[in-house]
């Protein structure tokens, strides 16, 4: 039930990185947070957070909230990229490593699109000094919203 | 590997509300959030954050990722007040509802406190002109960290 | 995707408990499991499952693979008796404690049901010598089939 | 808690397909199934079952617990190859396409092998007249042992 991530126009938009970066720039979180939409097509989407204090817990790592956000949603922008609207109803995530670094990409690709729901799974990168480290894994299961 | 929910004094806190309401405000994003500790103790904890504009996704509900950082927090709270330092390391998330209120309350429980690894348990609920509803449903697996 | 639980009167079933009972008996596997329904309707099911050497692991425990069954069964049986025909499309398993008894009563309850999908939740306690534990947790969701 | 998947000599088994396999016969369940290792080794493992009428659920396609025991027990059998004795502490498992086939194949990683907790993904595929076809991915938290 995650709105974060629609698409208005529904079905093979015909410039999906346009779209998406327009729908995450309508999330006031994601603003906030500093999401940046760096690829999304095909069934497949990254999106790049910056660090900074404010997005850490209490020993400066990313928060683990941080983490399941940027995963559920790199994983919608995936679906949307296929079927346009789209809404989570489940996402879990696996913390592998403390999420420490300059900036956090989160990669997602669409597993299975059916009719009525995309499944998605998720890598998430923390980079530090120009080194690149798997911290986090996650899947969405996404609900395709009739047009 | 969520560091966020932390207890210093491991094993048997003498006053776990103070000490999870210390740690609490350790976590810069909990209190970006407005994240308050209601209650905790005994394998339970409360948490509640007010709404604001900033937590919403584009249709103004609030975030999927700030449902899961309620959710596993609150869940590390619990597990806290029975075991001390835990350490998350896999979360799910269910959003049954579009996630609308004035204010969100996390209930966590213990399900099961092993020698390492706690099994919790949360409700998500949000509050609207004084009536609560069921939004989402998760659950965290905590790891007990060596005093 | 779990046609197990498939309930062919769809909507408000007059006798919940004897569809999900002949429903049962459709299913190779779940005769072969020797598993029984106890109670069906209004949301909720409980099924029974006896002990016996082939359904053990390594060790003579339930085998894990068999604890996710009952957990999968239950939830279906339990949204089937409010929906009707239902898919499953994901579930989840929480092993908590060594599951050894007697026999074993998965009890699965709905959480939310909504037009396209249902969240349901079950635990699945061992019985040996009168005396129940709860051995595992764990939820289903479950896609209803349009009629 | 899955002990089947157990390795007797931890760390570094000198033939961990060997060991692997004798593992996989002293499980009832697993030679109930029918289930044969093909390969286990450096963090991977394949298992294969074939297809028989008491695997199947009302429709005749594999029953949704089987594809759980497949995946579990697959992920268990790659950890195990790596770190020695495991405990399945959690599993999910996601239900893509009608589990239809000659036979399965189930295709597990480590993904994260830490101290403590060895986090591991599985492909499952059905075969059909030479053709493969994915029809279920799932996940497993595995705890190690201690020797």
């Amino acid at each position: 039930m995650n709105d974060t991530n629609v698409v208005n126009d529904v079905n093979a938009p015909t410039d999906p990185l346009a779209t998406i970066r327009a729908i995450n720039q309508t999330s006031a979180f994601n603003r906030w947070c500093g999401i940046e939409v760096a690829s999304a097509g095909g069934g497949e989407a990254e999106i790049v957070m910056p660090w900074r204090g404010e997005v850490g817990q209490y020993a400066g790592f990313l928060h683990a909230g941080l983490i399941g956000a940027l995963i559920d949603t790199a994983c919608g922008f995936a679906a949307a990229s296929v079927v346009g609207r789209v809404l989570a109803s489940h996402y879990s995530v696996n913390c592998l490593r403390p999420a420490v670094g300059e900036r956090f990409m989160a990669r997602a690709r669409v597993v299975k699109s059916g009719k009525t729901q995309v499944f998605t799974a998720c890598d998430l990168f923390a980079e530090s000094g120009g080194v690149e480290k798997l911290v986090a894994t996650g899947e969405t299961i996404l609900s395709v919203v009739p047009a």
